[in-house]
Protein backbone atom coordinates (compact mmCIF):
# COMPACT_ATOMS: atom_id res chain seq x y z
CA UNK A 1 0.00 0.00 0.00
CA UNK A 2 1.14 3.06 -1.15
CA UNK A 3 0.84 6.58 -1.69
CA UNK A 4 1.36 7.74 -5.50
CA UNK A 5 1.55 10.90 -7.12
CA UNK A 6 0.56 11.21 -10.58
CA UNK A 7 1.20 14.57 -12.81
CA UNK A 8 -1.55 14.43 -15.92
CA UNK A 9 -2.44 16.15 -18.89
CA UNK A 10 -1.32 19.36 -20.19
CA UNK A 11 -0.09 22.38 -19.08
CA UNK A 12 -1.04 25.68 -20.48
CA UNK A 13 1.16 29.00 -21.02
CA UNK A 14 0.14 31.91 -22.05
CA UNK A 15 0.89 34.54 -24.39
CA UNK A 16 -1.29 37.04 -23.84
CA UNK A 17 -4.67 37.15 -21.83
CA UNK A 18 -6.48 35.16 -24.65
CA UNK A 19 -4.01 33.47 -26.72
CA UNK A 20 -1.67 30.37 -25.11
CA UNK A 21 0.74 27.43 -26.18
CA UNK A 22 -0.62 23.62 -25.13
CA UNK A 23 -0.27 20.33 -26.54
CA UNK A 24 -3.23 17.81 -27.37
CA UNK A 25 -2.48 15.78 -23.49
CA UNK A 26 -6.22 14.41 -23.12
CA UNK A 27 -5.03 13.14 -18.99
CA UNK A 28 -6.23 9.60 -20.03
CA UNK A 29 -3.24 8.13 -19.53
CA UNK A 30 -3.11 9.37 -16.40
CA UNK A 31 -6.69 8.64 -15.30
CA UNK A 32 -5.87 5.11 -16.55
CA UNK A 33 -2.68 4.67 -14.49
CA UNK A 34 -4.78 6.21 -11.42
CA UNK A 35 -7.30 3.85 -11.87
CA UNK A 36 -4.76 0.53 -11.85
CA UNK A 37 -3.06 2.15 -8.87
CA UNK A 38 -5.88 2.49 -6.84
CA UNK A 39 -7.17 -1.19 -7.89
CA UNK A 40 -4.01 -2.13 -6.37
CA UNK A 41 -4.66 -0.58 -3.02
CA UNK A 42 -2.91 2.11 -3.49
CA UNK A 43 -3.64 6.09 -2.50
CA UNK A 44 -3.30 8.37 -5.71
CA UNK A 45 -2.85 12.08 -5.26
CA UNK A 46 -3.60 13.51 -9.15
CA UNK A 47 -2.09 16.87 -10.21
CA UNK A 48 -3.79 17.72 -13.53
CA UNK A 49 -3.59 20.46 -15.99
CA UNK A 50 -6.87 21.63 -17.62
CA UNK A 51 -8.60 18.47 -19.27
CA UNK A 52 -11.80 17.01 -19.75
CA UNK A 53 -11.11 13.17 -18.91
CA UNK A 54 -12.79 11.65 -15.32
CA UNK A 55 -10.69 11.09 -13.01
CA UNK A 56 -11.15 7.98 -10.43
CA UNK A 57 -13.29 8.91 -7.71
CA UNK A 58 -11.05 7.34 -4.94
CA UNK A 59 -8.36 10.03 -6.12
CA UNK A 60 -7.44 13.06 -4.92
CA UNK A 61 -7.24 15.59 -7.93
CA UNK A 62 -5.36 19.13 -7.41
CA UNK A 63 -6.17 21.21 -10.54
CA UNK A 64 -3.41 23.95 -11.60
CA UNK A 65 -3.08 25.42 -15.26
CA UNK A 66 0.98 26.00 -15.78
CA UNK A 67 3.86 24.38 -15.84
CA UNK A 68 5.21 26.49 -12.19
CA UNK A 69 1.73 25.68 -10.73
CA UNK A 70 2.44 21.67 -11.43
CA UNK A 71 5.80 22.18 -10.21
CA UNK A 72 4.83 24.35 -6.84
CA UNK A 73 1.61 21.40 -6.33
CA UNK A 74 4.07 18.37 -6.73
CA UNK A 75 6.81 20.12 -4.23
CA UNK A 76 4.26 20.31 -1.73
CA UNK A 77 2.67 16.91 -2.14
CA UNK A 78 5.34 14.75 -3.19
CA UNK A 79 7.47 14.69 0.70
CA UNK A 80 4.51 12.66 1.65
CA UNK A 81 4.03 10.56 -1.29
CA UNK A 82 6.36 7.03 -1.90
CA UNK A 83 6.65 7.92 -5.33
CA UNK A 84 5.75 10.04 -8.58
CA UNK A 85 5.03 9.05 -11.93
CA UNK A 86 5.25 11.91 -14.20
CA UNK A 87 2.87 11.08 -17.30
CA UNK A 88 1.58 14.82 -17.77
CA UNK A 89 2.73 16.55 -20.82
CA UNK A 90 3.82 19.86 -19.08
CA UNK A 91 3.98 22.68 -21.75
CA UNK A 92 8.27 23.18 -21.55
CA UNK A 93 8.34 26.77 -22.86
CA UNK A 94 6.63 29.84 -22.33
CA UNK A 95 7.33 33.45 -23.58
CA UNK A 96 9.31 35.37 -21.72
CA UNK A 97 6.58 38.42 -21.38
CA UNK A 98 3.07 37.40 -20.94
CA UNK A 99 1.29 40.51 -22.91
CA UNK A 100 -1.25 41.90 -20.10
CA UNK A 101 -3.26 43.29 -22.98
CA UNK A 102 -5.03 40.88 -26.10
CA UNK A 103 -2.52 41.88 -28.92
CA UNK A 104 -3.83 43.35 -31.90
CA UNK A 105 -3.28 42.35 -35.12
CA UNK A 106 -1.35 44.74 -37.07
CA UNK A 107 -0.93 42.74 -40.28
CA UNK A 108 2.90 42.58 -39.44
CA UNK A 109 4.55 39.58 -38.25
CA UNK A 110 5.39 39.36 -34.25
CA UNK A 111 8.42 37.43 -32.70
CA UNK A 112 7.45 35.23 -29.70
CA UNK A 113 10.68 35.18 -27.14
CA UNK A 114 10.51 31.72 -25.38
CA UNK A 115 12.38 30.45 -22.35
CA UNK A 116 12.39 27.05 -20.54
CA UNK A 117 9.69 26.20 -17.80
CA UNK A 118 11.08 24.13 -14.94
CA UNK A 119 11.49 20.46 -15.67
CA UNK A 120 8.76 18.99 -13.22
CA UNK A 121 9.50 15.56 -13.02
CA UNK A 122 13.76 16.69 -13.12
CA UNK A 123 13.11 18.80 -10.01
CA UNK A 124 11.04 16.45 -8.29
CA UNK A 125 13.95 13.61 -9.29
CA UNK A 126 16.88 15.67 -8.04
CA UNK A 127 14.79 15.69 -4.46
CA UNK A 128 13.60 12.23 -3.71
CA UNK A 129 14.70 10.43 -0.71
CA UNK A 130 16.64 6.86 -1.14
CA UNK A 131 12.99 5.11 -0.50
CA UNK A 132 11.27 7.25 -2.88
CA UNK A 133 10.99 6.58 -6.78
CA UNK A 134 10.30 8.46 -10.01
CA UNK A 135 9.14 7.20 -13.39
CA UNK A 136 8.83 9.42 -16.11
CA UNK A 137 7.56 9.41 -19.75
CA UNK A 138 8.78 10.72 -22.45
CA UNK A 139 7.19 11.46 -25.87
CA UNK A 140 9.60 11.21 -28.24
CA UNK A 141 9.57 11.78 -32.20
CA UNK A 142 13.35 10.97 -33.17
CA UNK A 143 16.17 8.90 -31.76
CA UNK A 144 13.33 7.56 -29.49
CA UNK A 145 15.27 5.21 -27.49
CA UNK A 146 18.49 7.09 -26.93
CA UNK A 147 16.55 10.41 -25.89
CA UNK A 148 14.12 8.93 -23.50
CA UNK A 149 17.86 6.89 -21.59
CA UNK A 150 18.98 10.76 -21.37
CA UNK A 151 15.97 11.65 -19.78
CA UNK A 152 15.93 9.37 -17.35
CA UNK A 153 19.20 9.87 -16.93
CA UNK A 154 18.85 13.65 -16.45
CA UNK A 155 15.98 13.98 -14.69
CA UNK A 156 17.13 10.95 -11.79
CA UNK A 157 14.18 8.65 -12.88
CA UNK A 158 13.98 4.93 -11.58
CA UNK A 159 12.19 3.89 -15.20
CA UNK A 160 11.13 5.56 -17.83
CA UNK A 161 8.00 5.50 -19.90
CA UNK A 162 8.72 5.98 -23.49
CA UNK A 163 5.89 6.70 -26.76
CA UNK A 164 5.22 8.58 -29.34
CA UNK A 165 2.75 11.78 -30.25
CA UNK A 166 0.39 9.31 -31.70
CA UNK A 167 -0.45 8.22 -28.16
CA UNK A 168 -1.59 11.88 -27.18
CA UNK A 169 -5.67 12.28 -27.20
CA UNK A 170 -5.64 8.77 -28.58
CA UNK A 171 -7.54 5.45 -26.54
CA UNK A 172 -4.79 3.31 -27.49
CA UNK A 173 -0.96 3.51 -26.28
CA UNK A 174 2.11 2.06 -27.33
CA UNK A 175 4.56 2.33 -25.03
CA UNK A 176 8.28 0.44 -23.39
CA UNK A 177 9.53 0.41 -20.27
CA UNK A 178 13.30 1.26 -19.73
CA UNK A 179 15.62 1.14 -16.24
CA UNK A 180 18.35 2.76 -15.41
CA UNK A 181 20.36 0.08 -17.26
CA UNK A 182 19.43 0.86 -20.02
CA UNK A 183 17.10 -2.35 -20.41
CA UNK A 184 13.54 -2.87 -22.09
CA UNK A 185 11.77 -4.23 -18.76
CA UNK A 186 8.16 -4.24 -21.01
CA UNK A 187 6.75 -3.70 -24.44
CA UNK A 188 2.93 -2.60 -23.75
CA UNK A 189 0.88 -1.77 -26.22
CA UNK A 190 -3.21 -1.93 -26.47
CA UNK A 191 -6.58 0.26 -24.73
CA UNK A 192 -4.55 2.70 -22.18
CA UNK A 193 -6.05 0.73 -19.34
CA UNK A 194 -4.52 -2.11 -20.20
CA UNK A 195 -0.78 -0.65 -20.93
CA UNK A 196 -1.36 1.31 -17.49
CA UNK A 197 -2.19 -2.02 -15.75
CA UNK A 198 1.22 -3.34 -17.20
CA UNK A 199 3.41 0.01 -16.24
CA UNK A 200 1.44 -0.51 -12.60
CA UNK A 201 2.75 -4.21 -12.78
CA UNK A 202 6.12 -2.73 -13.32
CA UNK A 203 6.23 -0.02 -10.54
CA UNK A 204 4.97 -2.54 -8.10
CA UNK A 205 7.26 -5.71 -8.73
CA UNK A 206 10.24 -3.45 -9.89
CA UNK A 207 9.84 0.07 -7.67
CA UNK A 208 8.06 -1.03 -4.26
CA UNK A 209 9.40 -3.30 -1.57
CA UNK B 1 -36.39 29.55 -43.08
CA UNK B 2 -32.62 30.31 -43.50
CA UNK B 3 -29.32 27.95 -43.72
CA UNK B 4 -26.87 29.50 -41.31
CA UNK B 5 -23.69 28.66 -41.21
CA UNK B 6 -21.90 29.07 -37.34
CA UNK B 7 -18.11 28.76 -37.23
CA UNK B 8 -17.60 27.71 -32.99
CA UNK B 9 -14.73 27.00 -31.06
CA UNK B 10 -10.69 27.67 -31.54
CA UNK B 11 -8.40 26.33 -33.66
CA UNK B 12 -5.32 25.43 -33.18
CA UNK B 13 -1.84 26.39 -35.12
CA UNK B 14 0.57 23.68 -34.12
CA UNK B 15 4.57 24.71 -33.73
CA UNK B 16 5.83 21.13 -34.02
CA UNK B 17 4.26 17.69 -33.76
CA UNK B 18 3.30 18.17 -30.14
CA UNK B 19 3.13 21.67 -29.27
CA UNK B 20 0.40 24.52 -30.61
CA UNK B 21 -0.85 27.67 -29.66
CA UNK B 22 -4.70 28.18 -28.78
CA UNK B 23 -7.07 30.00 -26.81
CA UNK B 24 -9.67 28.53 -24.28
CA UNK B 25 -12.86 28.75 -26.46
CA UNK B 26 -15.30 26.29 -25.75
CA UNK B 27 -17.79 26.03 -28.26
CA UNK B 28 -20.48 26.36 -26.05
CA UNK B 29 -21.30 29.74 -27.35
CA UNK B 30 -21.42 28.27 -30.64
CA UNK B 31 -23.50 25.42 -29.95
CA UNK B 32 -26.32 27.63 -27.80
CA UNK B 33 -26.29 30.12 -31.00
CA UNK B 34 -26.92 26.62 -33.09
CA UNK B 35 -29.64 25.43 -30.63
CA UNK B 36 -31.13 29.01 -30.86
CA UNK B 37 -31.27 29.01 -34.35
CA UNK B 38 -32.68 25.53 -34.72
CA UNK B 39 -35.41 26.38 -32.09
CA UNK B 40 -36.42 29.36 -34.69
CA UNK B 41 -36.86 26.69 -37.40
CA UNK B 42 -33.65 27.57 -39.41
CA UNK B 43 -31.23 25.04 -40.54
CA UNK B 44 -27.54 25.05 -39.11
CA UNK B 45 -24.39 24.44 -40.20
CA UNK B 46 -21.21 24.11 -37.90
CA UNK B 47 -17.69 24.62 -38.36
CA UNK B 48 -15.72 23.96 -35.94
CA UNK B 49 -12.75 23.45 -34.08
CA UNK B 50 -11.26 20.83 -31.22
CA UNK B 51 -13.89 21.05 -28.84
CA UNK B 52 -16.03 18.81 -26.32
CA UNK B 53 -19.36 20.34 -26.18
CA UNK B 54 -22.53 18.30 -27.97
CA UNK B 55 -23.58 20.47 -30.54
CA UNK B 56 -27.23 19.81 -31.19
CA UNK B 57 -27.90 16.28 -33.11
CA UNK B 58 -30.04 18.66 -35.67
CA UNK B 59 -26.85 20.51 -36.61
CA UNK B 60 -24.18 19.38 -39.41
CA UNK B 61 -20.86 19.44 -37.91
CA UNK B 62 -17.75 20.04 -39.82
CA UNK B 63 -14.59 19.50 -37.76
CA UNK B 64 -11.71 21.44 -38.23
CA UNK B 65 -8.22 22.32 -36.69
CA UNK B 66 -6.58 25.45 -38.03
CA UNK B 67 -7.69 28.43 -39.36
CA UNK B 68 -6.61 27.74 -42.65
CA UNK B 69 -8.94 24.48 -42.69
CA UNK B 70 -12.14 26.55 -41.21
CA UNK B 71 -11.41 29.30 -43.59
CA UNK B 72 -11.55 26.90 -46.32
CA UNK B 73 -14.75 24.95 -44.85
CA UNK B 74 -16.62 28.26 -44.93
CA UNK B 75 -15.06 29.52 -48.30
CA UNK B 76 -17.18 25.79 -49.55
CA UNK B 77 -19.87 25.96 -47.59
CA UNK B 78 -21.10 29.75 -47.62
CA UNK B 79 -22.16 30.22 -51.04
CA UNK B 80 -25.47 28.12 -50.15
CA UNK B 81 -25.86 29.59 -47.22
CA UNK B 82 -28.09 32.77 -45.97
CA UNK B 83 -25.62 34.19 -43.40
CA UNK B 84 -22.63 33.61 -41.53
CA UNK B 85 -22.41 33.58 -37.73
CA UNK B 86 -18.86 33.86 -37.06
CA UNK B 87 -18.51 32.99 -32.62
CA UNK B 88 -15.14 30.94 -33.55
CA UNK B 89 -12.05 31.90 -32.02
CA UNK B 90 -9.54 30.87 -35.10
CA UNK B 91 -5.81 31.50 -34.02
CA UNK B 92 -5.00 34.34 -35.74
CA UNK B 93 -1.32 33.95 -35.76
CA UNK B 94 0.79 30.77 -36.64
CA UNK B 95 4.11 29.53 -36.78
CA UNK B 96 6.17 31.33 -40.10
CA UNK B 97 7.68 27.60 -40.14
CA UNK B 98 6.30 24.18 -38.69
CA UNK B 99 9.46 21.84 -36.96
CA UNK B 100 8.51 18.55 -38.58
CA UNK B 101 9.87 17.34 -35.23
CA UNK B 102 9.76 17.68 -31.67
CA UNK B 103 11.83 20.48 -30.78
CA UNK B 104 14.16 19.51 -28.46
CA UNK B 105 15.27 21.13 -25.11
CA UNK B 106 18.63 22.73 -25.11
CA UNK B 107 18.54 25.21 -22.11
CA UNK B 108 18.03 27.99 -24.33
CA UNK B 109 15.53 30.29 -25.11
CA UNK B 110 14.03 30.07 -28.87
CA UNK B 111 12.24 32.73 -31.09
CA UNK B 112 9.31 31.85 -32.83
CA UNK B 113 8.33 34.76 -35.76
CA UNK B 114 4.34 34.17 -36.11
CA UNK B 115 2.77 35.37 -38.91
CA UNK B 116 -1.08 35.92 -39.10
CA UNK B 117 -3.12 33.68 -39.96
CA UNK B 118 -5.80 34.38 -42.87
CA UNK B 119 -8.97 36.56 -41.39
CA UNK B 120 -12.36 33.95 -41.68
CA UNK B 121 -15.18 36.33 -40.93
CA UNK B 122 -13.49 39.03 -43.24
CA UNK B 123 -12.65 36.59 -46.06
CA UNK B 124 -16.41 35.84 -46.46
CA UNK B 125 -17.38 39.06 -45.49
CA UNK B 126 -15.68 40.48 -48.59
CA UNK B 127 -17.42 37.99 -50.39
CA UNK B 128 -20.61 38.06 -49.20
CA UNK B 129 -23.79 38.45 -51.54
CA UNK B 130 -26.38 41.53 -51.34
CA UNK B 131 -28.72 39.29 -49.95
CA UNK B 132 -26.13 37.37 -47.58
CA UNK B 133 -25.53 38.64 -43.94
CA UNK B 134 -22.56 38.61 -41.98
CA UNK B 135 -22.63 38.54 -37.91
CA UNK B 136 -19.20 38.94 -36.02
CA UNK B 137 -17.93 38.80 -32.81
CA UNK B 138 -15.38 40.92 -30.65
CA UNK B 139 -13.57 39.42 -27.97
CA UNK B 140 -11.65 42.59 -26.64
CA UNK B 141 -9.81 43.59 -23.59
CA UNK B 142 -8.73 47.26 -24.67
CA UNK B 143 -11.09 50.37 -25.92
CA UNK B 144 -13.43 47.39 -26.44
CA UNK B 145 -16.30 49.47 -28.17
CA UNK B 146 -13.63 51.37 -30.74
CA UNK B 147 -11.96 47.97 -31.70
CA UNK B 148 -15.63 46.14 -32.01
CA UNK B 149 -16.49 48.64 -34.60
CA UNK B 150 -13.11 49.08 -36.27
CA UNK B 151 -13.32 45.17 -37.21
CA UNK B 152 -17.25 45.62 -38.24
CA UNK B 153 -16.04 47.91 -40.62
CA UNK B 154 -12.93 45.64 -41.71
CA UNK B 155 -14.77 42.39 -42.03
CA UNK B 156 -17.79 44.01 -43.62
CA UNK B 157 -19.97 42.52 -40.94
CA UNK B 158 -23.47 43.38 -40.52
CA UNK B 159 -23.76 43.11 -36.86
CA UNK B 160 -20.76 42.79 -34.69
CA UNK B 161 -21.71 41.20 -30.99
CA UNK B 162 -19.14 42.08 -28.74
CA UNK B 163 -17.76 40.23 -25.73
CA UNK B 164 -14.50 39.96 -23.27
CA UNK B 165 -12.36 37.15 -22.29
CA UNK B 166 -14.21 36.20 -19.24
CA UNK B 167 -16.72 34.86 -21.80
CA UNK B 168 -14.50 31.92 -22.68
CA UNK B 169 -14.88 28.73 -21.30
CA UNK B 170 -17.61 29.70 -19.15
CA UNK B 171 -21.42 29.34 -18.94
CA UNK B 172 -22.67 33.05 -18.82
CA UNK B 173 -21.82 35.65 -21.42
CA UNK B 174 -22.33 39.72 -21.31
CA UNK B 175 -22.98 40.90 -25.04
CA UNK B 176 -22.97 44.31 -26.80
CA UNK B 177 -24.65 43.65 -30.41
CA UNK B 178 -23.04 47.25 -32.60
CA UNK B 179 -24.52 47.85 -35.86
CA UNK B 180 -23.05 49.27 -38.85
CA UNK B 181 -24.05 52.77 -37.68
CA UNK B 182 -22.20 52.25 -34.31
CA UNK B 183 -25.46 51.85 -32.76
CA UNK B 184 -25.84 49.51 -29.49
CA UNK B 185 -28.34 47.39 -30.73
CA UNK B 186 -29.00 45.14 -27.51
CA UNK B 187 -27.34 44.60 -24.15
CA UNK B 188 -27.28 40.61 -23.25
CA UNK B 189 -26.42 39.33 -20.22
CA UNK B 190 -27.04 35.83 -18.58
CA UNK B 191 -26.19 32.31 -19.41
CA UNK B 192 -25.28 31.41 -22.51
CA UNK B 193 -28.63 29.80 -23.87
CA UNK B 194 -30.46 33.42 -23.34
CA UNK B 195 -27.63 35.55 -24.65
CA UNK B 196 -27.54 33.01 -27.73
CA UNK B 197 -31.61 33.58 -28.32
CA UNK B 198 -31.28 37.34 -27.49
CA UNK B 199 -28.73 37.47 -30.10
CA UNK B 200 -31.01 35.28 -33.09
CA UNK B 201 -33.61 37.31 -32.02
CA UNK B 202 -31.63 40.69 -32.87
CA UNK B 203 -30.52 38.42 -36.19
CA UNK B 204 -33.77 37.77 -37.04
CA UNK B 205 -35.28 41.05 -36.55
CA UNK B 206 -32.49 42.99 -38.45
CA UNK B 207 -30.90 40.88 -41.40
CA UNK B 208 -33.84 38.42 -42.14
CA UNK B 209 -36.46 39.52 -44.49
Amino acid sequence: MAHILITSGPTRQYIDPVRYMTNGSSGRMGASLAAAAIAAGHDVTIISGPVQVDYPIEARVIPVITTEEMLAACELEFPSCDGLIGVAAPCDYRPERVEGHKIAKTGQPITLHLIETPDVVATIGAKKKPQQWVVGFALETEDARFRALVKLEKKNCDLIVLNGPEAMNAAENQVEILDRAGTSVALLSGPKEEVAAGIMQAIQTRLMK
